[in-house]
């Protein structure tokens, strides 16, 4: 687990990174391709995949970094406005299995569009899904 | 604050939700505007705009509670894996201005489109960006 991760080198030093920000438990930097300008990676040192096995304190330490970084962008850059986000599974885009956060401050000039369209559904298909989920949530 | 907000009557009960999870500072229920099935929203009781304004507590509730929502779309509605995204700021796409954590689950036939375009910057430019944010992060 995480000897061919990038993630796990840069946390480790075995890879460079143009690094912002760290706590015991968390790392932040640039993402090398970035969308738009100061577009910030944070991660769990520990390497895991999905949001619900972070500990909590990594939960704590991996998004009070992000809020930190967005308020930093937009004072430092003048951003307008920050999307912050993390994919996880291959199908919603994860290409590096080790969980990171991405925080990507906004522009007036920035020409990143995100367009998603929503679907009505009744009353009884909300129902239904609420009691899908609420069975499974602890 | 919060007068006219529409989450902080869902959490004092003078609106309906239809209700996922709920925990001593946050609340999670269905988005009313669905993109994918499941799409829930997770709230901080109290309301703040930015994450930054979030409590430790607060941040710590809010995103655990978003992984556990992942976790019971995965099992009880079959979806394959999830977003989580939280726009702040109206040029992000913020309309609601109480903090609010999206939790997108993501299926094998959904046709949500994320298309993003990166961009590669010089080291010299990478490393300016950094400094710069650097020297605004707490």
């Amino acid at each position: 687990m995480g000897e061919d991760c990038v993630f796990c080198k840069i946390v480790k030093g075995e890879l460079p990174c143009y690094k912002l920000y760290e706590s015991e438990l968390a790392l932040a930097f640039l993402d090398i391709n970035p969308i738009t300008k100061g577009h910030a990676l944070v991660v769990p040192k520990r390497h895991v995949e999905r949001l619900s096995q972070l500990s909590e304190e990594e939960v704590r330490e991996v998004f009070t970094a992000a809020g930190k970084l967005a308020e930093a962008s937009l004072e430092a850059l003048n951003a307008k406005g920050v999307n912050f986000w993390v994919n996880q599974g291959s199908i919603a885009g994860q290409v590096v299995s080790h969980f990171h956060a991405h925080v990507v401050p906004r522009y007036a000039e920035d020409d990143l569009k995100i367009e998603v369209s929503a679907e009505k559904l009744s009353d009884s298909e909300m129902r239904s899904i609420a009691e899908k989920i609420k069975g499974k949530v602890e």
